[in-house]
């Protein structure tokens, strides 16, 4: 069995031998671009960490690594053109850098490349591959509506929300980890449980997100906070808050979120966030989700080499620092 | 082996029996609304007369049959956005009628529905026609990205707008003719003899469009004429005209293209082209395919019966009236 570090370094080679050069250019150029900013490659680390965890070759998880990640970043170039965002990765988006007729149609082309990739999985493997593959792109494209409807609407439940990040989040982790284990021809009943796993482990990572967006810390998060309440981003924080708040603190609530100085509508949303013990709220619910994922781990009863790789990821993944 | 007419019968309540029901609806509508607005429904038939040339089993082929014409579809979905297109088949685009975002997220889910569908093949024939759909696809959206890359030239060679009507049209209708021959387990020679008939048909088929557009008959075309002149689309027509062209006619043409009044515009081209002996030009050139066509059909050697359902519905693509 390899270690993280080793599997990482694999994954780091797999996208620097990514050759994306064909003609036209104004079509390939854009996903050469997108593709070549790396980013964390979570997700490939993903299916090799699922194929080793069930002693398979990772010759045979590597066509999968490669789809999910191109996915991935399809989907990214997708979403940027409909959440109009300027910036991934501290570089500007492809929909920014070239239009959106690019951003869609050089999308659309990564996800033909990714399904290209799917289909040098070993046909052994490869209808398995293929159907949690469909279903995962399906889910996540189902997560980014319910994401969107959310924008439109005042209420929002926390059910629907956690639904709304499975599908959006969680999905594409689980399944990156189920292809590593089908690649590794894992047990049926073993995939569900690493599935279940990665659902959970997923949506804590969400959760951890939307908590460090609100009250990381900088220099750690690496990114500006205070982000998704300037934005009235339905997190999770933000619905907890109404469904705790009385009348009185909503009216508030609405008054801070509609405050048009960024700074004063940061400072006044947290303020009243901590009244309403928001971030003890949010890191039980994190907690929840992981000791749910941690159910799932000890069904798998891997021995404890094995156990200690998934827990170093899932370490890595929700006890970020806040 | 069945008629073309049983064969369309088939199509038709192939697609009467769809079933595109799931949440979240502001997902599923626009796909339920773009997929029942019919359309020619020409790639399944190609597909079921591909297998029927080879004797397949049609139920054999209705899992590609559905899959490429939900393709062609969420291909329609996303050009209309880059062209900015208000109308299709009677009706308001999903661009227009849900907006950008929409039509984007559900072309996509149609994208992954495709798949879902391609993947129903029969095991023994699976990757054959994954490798056959993937390379389609991608040559799909390559034709695509010339065409808009054409757009912003002002010189463009008449053998690269074929390369591009090749990627753009005629793939997709080549690829649908050999799904069908792969699904009937055809053999090797023939699948590639059968695909070559239909890129010769695909492009003798889009220069006929190309004909119609400006010299059809509008009551048997069945909308109106002249399109293409007034948004100076680089049609076959637009590039023959300005390489035969001397010097004069050239700017006579530049003018005639400038005009604002599109009646005037249409009629000043029209006067053009029939100086320019357009007409004839273009009909030569579809003819040239044709034959070409007819070449890969001689070479097929089908018995008189299958041959003449090729030729049947060759006629009906391109001897449409002008």
């Amino acid at each position: 069995m390899q270690s993280i570090e080793q599997l990482q370094n694999k994954v780091v080679e797999l996208f620097n031998n990514l050759q994306i050069d064909r003609n036209p250019e104004n079509l390939y150029q854009p996903i050469d671009y997108a593709m070549s900013q790396g980013g964390k490659r979570l997700r490939p680390l993903m299916v090799l960490i699922g194929n080793q965890l069930f002693d398979g070759r990772i010759e045979d998880a590597m066509p999968a690594a490669l789809g999910i990640e191109i996915f991935h970043n399809f989907t990214l170039l997708h979403d940027d053109i409909m959440d109009n965002a300027p910036i991934r990765r501290g570089f500007p988006t492809v929909f920014k850098k070239y239009g959106p007729n690019t951003a869609i149609l050089s999308g659309d082309t990564m996800f033909v490349i990714a399904y290209e990739h799917i289909c040098k999985s070993h046909p052994d493997i490869l209808i398995d591959i293929l159907h949690l593959f469909n279903k995962t792109a399906r889910e996540v494209c189902e997560g980014q509506q319910l994401d969107m409807d959310f924008e439109q609407r005042t209420i929002v439940g926390i059910e629907e929300y956690i639904d709304m990040i499975r599908l959006k989040t969680a999905v594409l982790i689980a399944g990156s980890l189920e292809a590593g284990a089908i690649a590794a021809k894992a047990p049926l009943a073993d995939r569900k449980k690493l599935y279940e796993y990665g659902i959970n482990l997923g949506i804590s990572f969400q959760l951890m997100d939307d908590l460090l967006d609100t009250f990381g810390d900088e220099k750690v998060f690496g990114k500006k906070t205070g982000n998704d309440i300037v934005t009235n981003k339905k997190t999770f924080l933000y619905i907890k808050a109404y469904e705790k708040a009385d009348a009185a603190t909503k009216i508030e609530l609405d008054l801070a979120f509609n405050l048009t100085n960024p700074e004063q509508k940061v400072s006044r949303v947290l303020e009243l966030f901590n009244q309403l013990n928001i971030k003890p709220e949010t890191e039980f619910m994190i907690e929840q989700y992981k000791n749910m994922a941690d159910n799932f781990l000890n069904a798998l009863q891997l021995n404890p080499l094995k156990r200690s790789m998934l827990e170093e990821i899932t370490t890595k993944l929700t006890n970020r620092k806040v």
